[in-house]
């Protein structure tokens, strides 16, 4: 435990979900309702540095928390993953992985998701061979 | 498989990886250098309709492909996730995570990463308690 992180203190924001190696709380500035962050008890910063028994939680726990988040939001889809370094947008240097629900009309052109934390280095097309990748 | 998915064809970018279940190819409009998808080899839209078996070989897959990219590409950091049903920017309805390797300078202010498919529905204050939240 760090003393100094938010993550390893007792999250401020309401748990919704544990089990031995990992634990989900709301997300403390949410982008959407619902907006929950799956950590490691373990501190440490990088998701790649997570142990096979680690990551075999997070995804047990991720998949359990978005069971509860259907029941409770009822969003229209969802976005989950990961900024890894400083130079991918972590601010906060105990792994979270973020599970933020979607609504329809939460932004006026959703296409692209996670594309969306930088414009492409290339054309991105409308059609491609009759599919747009996302 | 699914004739007219592009994931379902042989992925017209190089195959940088595989396993029993899981392929790993190069994202034919990349937002970084490096910029790859991993799909599962059996066709279905939904992250949370993967088997705990096809989880684990994304996940596998996931690590390899980014000692990979290390390697090849020397990145500062890592975006990786799913967009999970339209309303979250699925276009493609077979699924794929994206792991897009980041740089530093690639964006003017990279803080908040994967935060960035849409404004927060809360304040998002600099610093909370010394830490910023990405």
């Amino acid at each position: 435990m760090v003393r100094e992180c938010p993550f390893c203190r007792q999250p401020e924001t309401k748990v919704i979900g544990e089990n031995e190696l990992a634990q989900a709380f709301f997300d403390k500035f949410p982008v959407n309702n619902g907006h929950v962050l799956i950590v490691p008890k373990r501190h440490f910063a990088d998701f790649f540095e997570a142990t096979p028994e680690e990551m075999k939680a997070m995804m047990e726990l991720l998949i359990e928390v978005k069971k509860l988040l259907q029941d409770q939001f009822n969003p229209d889809g969802y976005n989950a993953g990961v900024n890894v370094g400083a130079a991918a947008g972590q601010t906060v240097f105990h792994l979270h992985m973020h599970v933020i629900p979607r609504y329809h009309g939460d932004v006026e052109d959703p296409r692209g998701g996670i594309r969306k934390i930088k414009p492409s280095i290339v054309p991105y097309l409308e059609e491609e061979e009759g599919h747009m990748t996302d």
